[in-house]
């Protein structure tokens, strides 16, 4: 059975006949500079706290993300990754008449919205983005003109006042960036603006276009963050959701009191503070994202777009199911396939930026597999 | 600000003056043992764990936890701890025309059931065991009879068949423990039949009244169980429900995939297998709970009632507030008091049964006390 998630190396692991620890997963969109040292000497120095409940307030870890933020610990939420979170948001987003999505969008976007029985308004990014494009079929283009062709869309939403917005910035899997005064009017326009901003963090602060300052002023915005893709701690599970108190209230009420494990929180705090991997991650994406996107661009029939986050994705005139075997077969690369994203199918996939070597072999096996058709 | 769950040593310590290390905990019912080696080391082998995603099928630890109970992996679902599963529950029970409670309850029961709006139809263990007590407001009686005459009043429940059941075996606080026999009519009775067996594995297997054997015949019974009180690991988050797959795979669709961590998994599959360490407990508690009943039975004034599991419900002539802040500046003993049990208040008190050590140091500092009141 094909898995739902990217991430499932078990399954392909059983497909190449290898074992998970082999296989090179391009497919989750993971910090490959791994996990910081600073979480897992926290993580080892507080095995001793798995002996006590967590505090069900979280004051030490919100204040750390605060701290962090430059904002008050009041509006903050911690949650047991930022999948948990969504769960909420989907349960406030049902309440509205309907949530506009920027499709394809993350799968478990809809699971949340269905969960509650949320109508889904669907504005198609990818649609606008080839419909858009000089070149047919072509990603290489400005994004910005497809932004803003989308944004001009969206703020023709009829009864907008009654509806709720659901945004990945960056976009996953296109990668694209609004800007951040490209959605400041969706703030005025919808009862309920929620921007996953779950891939910001690998932006150099300089870059960031974080709704982050306008929580305050805003109690119809909900940003969510997770601290395990840029730290590499997926399996840890820890994320966050900046709103309004009372959102948030509503949230803690419906929900578990102990949801974010002592594990996740004694690394959570440390890692926040651990300026030299944050630098470092800047410093190796800024390279390696370029590289990876040239090496795909001159292979025959691949064609990448330019992201502003740590993934790419492509358009392939071949089949990204079997370019995903063959590499598993040949190279044990493990590819993000798109048929979870129902708008993009079989001729796109998604690949995340990983060190230059690995990049590197990526590369040269989709070289060889491409030059096996030609 | 009093903390809604005994676990809160943040608040206790501030109280004291201490820091959280330094309080003996008899608030939260955990395994004095500590956390079994085999937990720690299964943490620390995958630690390399945390970069990847978990198993959203959780398949692994799944098929420990059927081996564990003899029984099928597809009729088990594993949950960040029981509350998150509570959740669930909730939610469903929230369908139904009401739920039958028996009060006192875990507070967490009203959280989850009021986050879907389930009318609760509470039937009163306490009040009951009182006013049915030969020697009125005294807790030592029989408490079979007590139970008898409960189940004799829930099978009179008008229109149960539409209605819900949540019943926690042993029962908390009062360490009640309902027989196998006691629960059977329930199944036919009710449209939904929720055991939470938290505390049962503190029961040696010979003496365990779980229903876990029935959930292949019965669609309509869920069971709760928790691998964290156990194993002393609640900062770990684990639990699963035992249930219908129908029903486990509509909680699965309302959820997010991963919401069991990477550590939580490794040790869960150690935990189970460890054989020793649940001979250990089970050794331990039998000397060590009629050790803690004795002494508190000898005090002027407190009245413990015998329970089933690892803690003991005392009833108390002084104000168990009162005595909880003196035996926390006192003797830095933390206990649970029984404001959160709104049918209880402040004439009673929990305490976790402790190594015997522990448990004469809380009867000395509770002797103390009364002393100086006589």
């Amino acid at each position: 059975m094909q898995p739902t998630h990217g991430g499932n190396l078990r399954w392909a692991a059983a497909i190449a006949g290898i074992s998970e620890a082999d296989i090179l997963d391009f497919s989750a969109s993971i910090n490959p500079l791994g996990t910081p040292p600073s979480a897992i000497a926290a993580i080892q120095s507080h095995l001793g706290d798995l002996q006590h409940y967590p505090d069900p307030q979280y004051i030490a870890l919100r204040q750390a993300i605060a701290k962090f933020h430059q904002i008050s610990p009041d509006l903050i939420l911690t949650g047991n990754g930022v999948s948990e979170l969504l769960t909420w948001v989907g349960r406030d987003l049902g309440k509205l008449a309907a949530t506009v999505l920027f499709t394809p969008a993350f799968a478990d976007y809809y699971r949340a919205l269905k969960a509650f029985d949320a109508k889904v308004e669907p504005y198609p990014l990818i649609g606008n983005l080839i419909e858009n494009s000089s070149k047919n079929k072509n990603l290489k283009q400005n994004s910005k003109e497809t932004l803003d062709f989308l944004i001009q869309q969206t703020q023709q939403v009829q009864n907008s006042n009654q509806k709720g917005i659901l945004i990945n910035n960056p976009h996953n899997p296109t990668g694209y960036l609004f800007s951040k005064d490209a959605l400041l009017p969706y703030l005025d326009q919808f009862a309920l603006v929620v921007i996953d901003e779950a891939f910001m963090d690998f932006l150099p602060p300089s870059q960031q276009q974080s709704l982050i300052d306008l929580v305050p002023f805003y109690p119809n915005l909900v940003i969510l963050r997770s601290l395990t893709k840029f730290y590499s701690l997926p399996g840890l599970r820890l994320g966050y959701a900046i709103a309004h108190p009372d959102l948030l209230k509503q949230w803690q009420q419906w929900r578990d009191p102990w949801s974010v494990n002592s594990l996740a929180v004694a690394a959570g705090i440390a890692i926040l503070e651990d300026r030299k991997f944050q630098q470092q991650t800047w410093d190796w994406l800024s390279l390696a994202r370029p590289q990876l996107w040239d090496g795909l661009n001159e292979l025959k029939g691949l064609d990448p777009l330019m992201g502003a986050a740590n993934y790419l994705l492509v358009r392939t005139d071949y089949s990204g199911l079997e370019l995903q075997q063959k590499l598993l077969r040949s190279d044990r690369i493990l590819i993000r396939d798109c048929l979870s994203f129902a708008e993009l199918g079989d001729h796109y996939f998604r690949v995340a930026v990983r060190l230059k070597w690995e990049n590197s072999k990526l590369i040269n096996g989709l070289s060889q597999i491409i030059d096996s058709y030609n």
